[in-house]
Order: structure tokens, then C-alpha cells, then sequence
């Protein structure tokens, strides 16, 4: 226990991504850990040699408390790949290398299924040169889609925004006597958690969204336009929930049937945007209403300003978990959280092995989407609504959420 | 003071338009009011006798304290545009037999210029008749476009939203460690005060956003893009903030030069959307450069999960005014505020002549942009700030922000 340990955050941050590595370093500043290295931007800043000394940036309780509040990865993120170190182990000597110099005894990889595999890889070469390093993954991720922990940190906080806000435009929508529909684009490539988290926007003063479509279900244009016309009939003020990652039936995304400048990232991934706006522009000339289309966009994982109290709390349990399990001799784990009842709500700490957790998505369980693909039923709400409960406020100065910053040393 | 008053809301709402409402309905009644009457749907429902009598909503102290917390327009809205009554007298026949019917001796329009053109319509035309029906304005708008009051209720929870997302979205813009411009798309159409609130993102943890474009000024799309191209020799993330209503040379909206399907509503205006996506292609297309878009959307008027405390408690000030000055004898005024102090800010609320305030639109002083047109003088900052300050919690229920609606009696 006399090694210095070493944190790093990877792949899209969450509202309380900050908040585990808050977990991670009072833990093991608490735990008697020399000194908490920082990597910048992940294994690809590592590989660079840029790191930090924590606690050269967090250093009162105010900080600590300000970290957990601040939005995007403190200490900065990538979507590096590592190659199979089979292929190519230069970029595995050269970590090792620093790993050694920098006396680490232990490493932290906050992140999501891209991450968990860099863990993978990492702890499978370490095993092969018998170095004692500990190796554990984080969990983190806004889209919910890790397997082997029943929700991932990140998930509760995005809900929780994505539920407020829908009640909000849900609101607006009947401010005019006048047929609309709005069309609200979520985040989710394959697995629609987030989407299904409108479903959480119904409660006894909300009538809650008209219809969820998620990308675990294949999307028709048409009867998708039929509905809304039949809705139509009934209601003023449509809203409709759309995940980002919707696919016809020909396999291509809603969204490459626009004319979008298309990105694609080290991961091979997609962007995907435009979803919804070509949705009501498609409604708004098959049957003429009004319509708008709102993404919901990057707020989903940087709106520290709203955020669940459950899910930040359990951000900082699982960085201080993953400490406490390395302290113990673990290594190749990711941390995982158990629900043992859900009302009144529990969750505890656990470990899964990371070679069974990496590259596998966990999507919302199809016997959970109902009314012929429209909704989500009782258990998703029974699932979800306990990760939106409570609120951290968050420390206002001069009118903005504060938030704490690398500082230039 | 026997006669019964009327309160209708108009335009789009902001997201303490309802703290205006609890202002009129609370002082109303404070002050002997025999029935306060809500027309629904503004005058567009009042003309097809839609109605309601407001104490039978808001019954206890809880309700006016989730009214006030209550986004989009309790009583709903409209875009109705009154012709003259030179013109056609049919419909101010129409309102005037209502209004007499119901007894009513004071008449309250929460809006914007669109509204007060409507107050001052309704007013020119009681004097042709000789009724002593009050007529006052109570004005809200996010845009802060209405001349004689110093800002106006709405803009401050607006800019106070404005100015927080963006903060964590610039933060976001750091997550990687790569090349990246983040363009945020903000409402205002001829008037850019809430785009320039972007600037109240800067702060002592927060670099700010790297450039303003306001409507104001004449937007040059080449000169946009080598700027952008200079300011990412030093910077990786750079955020800019733009205005949907920025026009080029020839006088087009930016917005016009996409392909999206356009809406005129009843008052002739254009719907803006797409400028920044349009800017963020114009970008990858020129510069190669990774872009996202961001629009802030409808939330912009209606998240009410984060206002200003100042601007709310104005918001409830002004229709309380509205009241009082009506039952004092006035008609044909709008309620104004008045700034009689930048530090400690105070403002107090005035009255000034209908006919003098509507459809005449307060644009940001050409002296306040600077640097060529790409950002705001401190002179904005001292303007803006004081309306952002501090806080109104939302009542949460169950993980969402809990709203008061109309019953269905």
C-alpha cells in the first residue's frame, strides 16, 4: 500500500462523471495512498506523459464538493484505441514504462464499454509481463449500456434532465390553441435508455409524452406519420420522443436520410444528428401541422445543473468502491452497483470481471416496450424512476453553477 | 372597485410569465377584487367566451408558489393580431360585449410588443365608446425588446439559463484533447440580448465563449470562418454563440440559406432555424475542422427548472403594479421597470403610454458590441448581471419539477 495510484476519465463524460473521481481520490488520499496521479485525456495523455498531482488541484473540502458539481471530464478525455497488444505492444511498453517510473501500484479508468476495454487489454498485458499493477474500470456513462451493473452513473442524472425538461416542453406545447407536434431527439445510438427516459416526464400534473420510439425497435416512417395523425384527432399538442440512433427497416439510421455532414470517430462510430428535424419536416408535408423538432443535444451529459442526488452518490461510491477493491488485491474488475430492492430503493457495491464486460451493450429489454413499439411499460418506470430521486443543488456564484478548474501550476 | 377583472397571457411565454399571473391574481384579490377572471387563449379565446374564474385554481399558498414556478402560459396563449378598428370594429364589438357581461372593470395582457399592440388597440378603441374599462400591460418577454422599461420580466431567467448551459457546454468542448468549434444557436429574431448573454458565461473558472454575433450587426460569412480558423491557431475548443437572426449583406436570415421548411405565423414572421448548423457545415466544408451545433431551442422560454430570483420576483412585481395602478385609475399604460441602480442593483416599477411602446423594438446598443462585432462591452455585462442573480429552488416531486394546471371542473 505505499504505491501512488493514477486516475484517468475516458469516452463521453456524464453530469457526475466528476463526482466518481471525487470518489476515487478522497478514498484513496483516505485509505493512505501516496500520491493520486491524474492522467489528462485518458491513456492517449498518458502516453504523452501528461498527467497531474491531484492533490495539488483539490485541496479543501470545497473543492471536493465543487468537483462533484462540475460538468466534462475534469481531467480531460479520448477515444483512443488501443491496438491488441498481440498486434502491437509498443504503445503497452511505453504505459507500463511511465506506470513504473511513476511507482503506480495502482490505475482507475472512469469510463464506458470503449473504456472497460482499454482495462481489458491493459490488465490482460499485465498478466503477461507478471506486473502487479491493479487495474479497475468505472463505470460511467449517460447511455445506460453497460452490462453486469444494473444502471450505470451517469444514467440517473441524464434521465433526471431529460424528464424535467420533457415536462417543461410538454408544458409549452399547449400554450397555443393550435395543432402541433413537437418532435424531441435524444441520445442513444443502439440502446435507448435515455429515450425511454421520457417516460418519466408523466406525472400527476403531466400527461407525459404521446409516443417513445427507441432504437431497440425497427422505425416505419409511415405508420410513424399515421400515428401521429390519429393522435391528431384527439389532442392539440403532440409530443414525441425519438432516439438518435432510430434504424428502417433497411438498416440505415433515420438520420443518414439527410444530408448531414457525416462524422466517424476512432470507434468507427457514426454521428448521428438531424433525426428529428427531418421527422417534422416529413410530418409537416405529409400532413401539413406545425411542427418543431428539438435535440436535446450535449445538456444531456453536461447539465450538472440539474442533477439526481441518487446518481452522484453513487458516482462517488463506485470510485471509492473501485479504491477500496484494488487496496484489497483486486484487478481486472470493473465495479458494478446491485439493486437489492426497489422500493424503497437499494443499491450496493460489487465486481464483475472486465473481460466479460468490454464491447457488450445492454439495451432496454424488449418485453419493456409496449403499445406496438409507442411506450415503455410499468417496469421500466419502476426500473428508472428510483436513479431521478433527490437533488444536489448546485453552488451558485454571481448567478452560473461554479465549478472547480485544472489549475495552470 | 366592485367590478371584476380579467387577466389573459399572449405571445410566447417566458418562464416566469406565470409570476406575473400570481402578481395580478394575488393583488387582485389582496386588494378587493370580486372575481378575477383568466381568459384562455389570450383575446383569441376571449372573442369565443373561453374563460375561467381563477380562485378556483389557485386555492392555497402552495398553488401560487407552484404557479409561479410554472413554465409556458397557465391560461395558454396566442398569436391573435386585433385589425384595426377603424378597419373592422366586429371583434372589439365582440370583446367589449364580454368584458361587459362579465362585469369586468380592469383589464390585464401579460405579453410583448405583439401584446401591447393588442392593449393598445383595445384602449384607443374603449375611449371611441366611452367605456371605463382599465386596460393595462403587463410586459414579459425573453427577448427584453420592449422599449421604455429598462429589461423586461423573462429575459433575466433567460440570460441566467443562457449563460449557465453554456458554461458547461464550453467546459464539454475541453473533454477531448482534438480540434473542435461548438456553435450554440440562440433565440432573437431582431434583437440579440439573449444571444449576447452568452457573455455572462465568463467567469473566474470559466474562459467564456469566444465570440458573439448578434442580429444587430451585418454577418459575414467568409470573415466568420477566418476567424474561426485564427482563433483555433492558440485554442482547440472554441465556442461561438450566435444569433438565429443574423442576417447577411443582402439582408437574407443565415437561416434562409438552408433548405428547412419555413413557417409564417400570423404575424409575418419567418421561422429561424438551422443557423448554426448551417455555420458548423460552412465550417467542416472550409476548415475541416470537427463542428457541433447546438441549438438551446424552446427551453430558452420554458425551463423553469433554473430562474432568475431576481427576475421572478420582478415578474411578480409587475403585475402586482399592473394591479395597483389600474385600481388607481390608469388605462393605457404598461407597467415598466425602472433601474435607479446598477450596484446595489434596485429597480422600481414605472408606467409609460401603451401607444408609445408597442411594435417599436429595443435592439442592443451598436456602442455595447465590440471587438469588430464579435463580443460585448463591459458596459452589457453591468447592464445584464444583476438580472441573473441568484435563485427560486423548483419544487421537486418525485424527481421533477412539480407545476400547478388548470383543473378540469
Amino acid at each position: 500500500m505505499k504505491k501512488n495510484i493514477i486516475v484517468g476519465q475516458s469516452g463521453g463524460p456524464t453530469a457526475v462523471i466528476n463526482s466518481s473521481l471525487a470518489g476515487v481520490f478522497q478514498t484513496a488520499m483516505d485509505r493512505g495512498a501516496n500520491v493520486c496521479y491524474g492522467m489528462l485525456n485518458g491513456v492517449q495523455g498518458l502516453l504523452e506523459e501528461r498527467y497531474v498531482d491531484l492533490s495539488e488541484h483539490i485541496e479543501t473540502h470545497l473543492d471536493i464538493e465543487l468537483l462533484k458539481r462540475t460538468p466534462s471530464s475534469f481531467l480531460g478525455s479520448c477515444r483512443y484505441k488501443l491496438p491488441k497488444f498481440e498486434d502491437d505492444a509498443a504503445p503497452y511498453i511505453k504505459i507500463f514504462e511511465i506506470l513504473n517510473k511513476l511507482e503506480i501500484g495502482y490505475f482507475f479508468y472512469i469510463g464506458g464499454n470503449d473504456s472497460m476495454d482499454t482495462i481489458a487489454k491493459l490488465y490482460k498485458y499485465s498478466k503477461t509481463i507478471n506486473s502487479d499493477i491493479k487495474f479497475i474500470g468505472i463505470p460511467k456513462t449517460i447511455d445506460n449500456d453497460l452490462n453486469a451493473t444494473d444502471h450505470t452513473p451517469g444514467y440517473g442524472s441524464a434521465a433526471k434532465y431529460i424528464a424535467s425538461i420533457t415536462k417543461e416542453v410538454i408544458r409549452d406545447g399547449h400554450v397555443y390553441d393550435s395543432k402541433q407536434v413537437t418532435i424531441l431527439e435524444i441520445m442513444g445510438r443502439n440502446a435507448g435508455w435515455l429515450t425511454a427516459a421520457s417516460a418519466l416526464a408523466k406525472s400527476e400534473d403531466c400527461e407525459g409524452v404521446d409516443m417513445i420510439f427507441l432504437p431497440e425497435m425497427v422505425f416505419d416512417i409511415d405508420k410513424f406519420v399515421k400515428k401521429v395523425s390519429e393522435l391528431q384527432k384527439n389532442k392539440k399538442s403532440v409530443v414525441v420522443a425519438v432516439s438518435e440512433g432510430i434504424k428502417i427497416a433497411d438498416g440505415r439510421y433515420v438520420s443518414e436520410l439527410t444530408e448531414n455532414v457525416q462524422f466517424v470517430d476512432a470507434f468507427g462510430h457514426k454521428t448521428l444528428n438531424g433525426t428529428a428535424r427531418y421527422l417534422a419536416n416529413k410530418l409537416a408535408e405529409k400532413i401539413g401541422c406545425k411542427t418543431r423538432a428539438i435535440e436535446f443535444s450535449t445538456l444531456q451529459r453536461c447539465a450538472s445543473h440539474i442533477v439526481s442526488r441518487v446518481d452522484i452518490t453513487e458516482a462517488y461510491q463506485v470510485g471509492g468502491a473501485g479504491v477500496k477493491c484494488a487496496f484489497d488485491g483486486e484487478s481486472g474488475k470493473m465495479v458494478t452497483l446491485i439493486r437489492t430492492s426497489d422500493d424503497p430503493y437499494q443499491c450496493v457495491t460489487g465486481l464483475f470481471d472486465i473481460a466479460d464486460v468490454a464491447n457488450l451493450e445492454k439495451t432496454v429489454p424488449k418485453e419493456w416496450i409496449i403499445n406496438d413499439g409507442t411506450y415503455l411499460s410499468e417496469e421500466f418506470i419502476r426500473y428508472a424512476k428510483p436513479l431521478i430521486q433527490a437533488e444536489l443543488t448546485p453552488i451558485m456564484v454571481d448567478g452560473v453553477p461554479r465549478h472547480l478548474f485544472l489549475k495552470k501550476l
